[in-house]
């Protein structure tokens, strides 16, 4: 699109969704064979323990690359609470850890200087970023580039699957594995990226909603919170993440027979451990909407069905598409510009 | 009260809430030699990294534990995701892992096994309940009882500060400290409560909101993220709880002239982190409450102002306590009954 028309509402957001298959790809064919080596050489060092680092959008692809890191490698993982170093001036023993770093840009203050703190106190530092001039490669020991080209609406959306696909490759690489469950993603996403009617059709019914609550277990947790994180930047509709077990534990109450919730629906353990989340739900009365396999689509108010068949540690891959697409078309139906959310920058720089 | 009368409305929250000072004090005298014998004997095994297991209002807890012991104790720490051992049966090698699961009633069955589980892949585990005959302090080789005596009304209120103070204690304890800070906790905890007035005045600009957003830093995170749980338990106000890092990340774009936002400042570092986010709230014309010092609650649309003079680390015990009396007053102005919020059980048995 030429610089000098004025581009349609969200276009910028519209076509960056639309190039997710081609970023998957690009990963897959250009991206897939560094990340294997960066592997090796990490994987040759044997860390007991991983530490992920990171904010907004790139830190639900930390919360998905933790489960792998568990579940996959076996290691303890844990997501750092940045402001112990960078406000606390915490020091805490860090050999034998790898941090990961996940930022788009690669240039908020907070992670570099984490990332710095973190090397100096003895860490294997790993940057994962959609920018390799950026000041966060810089200080990492080693880099990750995700492939994913300039992203310039505000609301992420290819740098974030992108991520994900880079952060499945290392712990594949970790652990030795050919990272094979990922070759047929490209043609998947584009397939469910061209039912966006479909999208549009669920998106009417949170036109008006004040209020969402977003759930789900195991890999499909991440994707609740992504979700939530991109409905709430772009519609401005308070959308609430929960883990469909920290649900029951006291939010539960909030949800009635109008109360809207959309569940994600892993294929496999997490979608299992969530089905009594969803029995209680229903028994609430509420509005309950599925991305999952038809069976559950069909068992809830409405849905979106993902293709059967994919191993359930890179469903989150696919899961999010309809949601970022739900967010677009919401935020169009309510008039306003998906692509530059009020008060928002691209960078973020915090301290 | 007798058991024939009918209670009234939220009087058994308020008779717990109430009861928080002694509670604090009980700690200090009658449980802290035994939790410094149990810190002095994990210590001695010198474990490399904490794990922390909760959920609802303990995983509050647990966050706040992890500030301690990230700052305080100098080790990395995470947060479980449980579902990666109940449902994918992730056997991580947890030699040289302190785990520690807090839970005010030990029954949850995903906590027992989990629990279970780590101990037999080599963790030392340490329960902390206000249950010391429940399952989980059973298979749990240490147990640190929160002595908050039996809690009857669903929105935990006095088992959360209680739980604060004994992992303050052990913190203090791991790292050869006297916990002298919380010696005040129980006189100045009682000085806060008994402006119930003022509460009850703020209590009013939200009996009609239809959101709230609730920030803060640092050691006031997990205070923030708690007081939204209350608020949606009870309430059932959508409460959305931000680091305030992460509100600049996107969620920043919900809030306008019309949104009510409350921070918790702390005194210290964390309030001083958390500046730059005022100033950006301030900006978009957000309605700010400040629960934190005078010069801070003077710079807002109003606030509650805590005891000046507490060091940070300890500021949370006192925090959330106007916070708690907050979703009292608030439930009871719509009408509800802050004591039992629909759907809820007091103990939540997840898988």
């Amino acid at each position: 699109m030429s610089q000098s028309r004025i581009p349609e509402l969200g276009g910028i957001m519209a076509a960056e969704m639309a190039e997710q298959p081609a970023v998957l790809q690009r990963i897959l064919d250009e991206g897939a064979p560094r990340i294997r080596e960066i592997a090796a050489e990490i994987a040759a060092r044997n860390p007991r323990f991983v530490l992920l680092t990171a904010r907004g959008t790139s830190d639900n692809a930390a919360l998905y690359a933790k489960y792998l890191i568990e579940v996959l490698l076996g290691k303890p993982a844990g997501l750092t609470s940045m402001s112990t170093t960078t406000a606390y001036g915490a020091k805490p023993d860090l050999s034998d850890v790898l941090v990961i770093t996940v930022s788009q840009s690669g240039g908020s203050p907070d992670l570099v200087a984490s990332t710095k703190a973190a090397r100096e106190a003895g860490a294997i530092t790993l940057a994962v970023t959609n920018n390799a001039g950026s000041p966060l490669a810089e200080v990492s020991e080693f880099h990750i580039d995700v492939l994913a080209g300039p992203e310039k609406a505000l609301p992420a959306t290819k740098t974030y699957t992108a991520e994900l696909l880079a952060l499945y490759l290392l712990v594949e690489g970790l652990r030795g594995g050919d990272g094979a469950a990922a070759k047929v993603l490209p043609e998947l996403a584009a397939g469910v990226l061209a039912r966006q009617a479909e999208v549009k059709a669920l998106a009417e019914r949170y036109r008006f909603a004040q209020r969402l609550v977003i759930t789900s277990r195991g890999y499909g947790y991440p994707t609740a919170r992504e979700a939530a994180l991109k409905l709430m930047e772009t519609t401005y509709i308070p959308a609430s993440p929960f883990s469909g077990a920290d649900l029951l534990h006291g939010p539960l109450a909030m949800v009635d027979n109008v109360s809207p919730v959309i569940a994600i629906v892993p294929d496999g353990k997490g979608g299992e451990a969530l089905q009594p989340v969803l029995d209680r739900l229903r028994g609430r009365g509420a509005d309950l909407v599925v991305v999952g396999q038809q069976d559950q689509v069909d068992a809830a108010s409405g849905g979106f069905a993902l293709p059967a068949g994919v191993p359930e540690e890179v469903q989150p891959i696919l899961e999010i598409l309809p949601l970022q697409q739900l967010a677009y078309e919401v935020t169009i139906a309510r008039g306003q510009d998906p692509d530059a959310p009020r008060a928002l920058a691209k960078v973020t720089r915090t301290h």
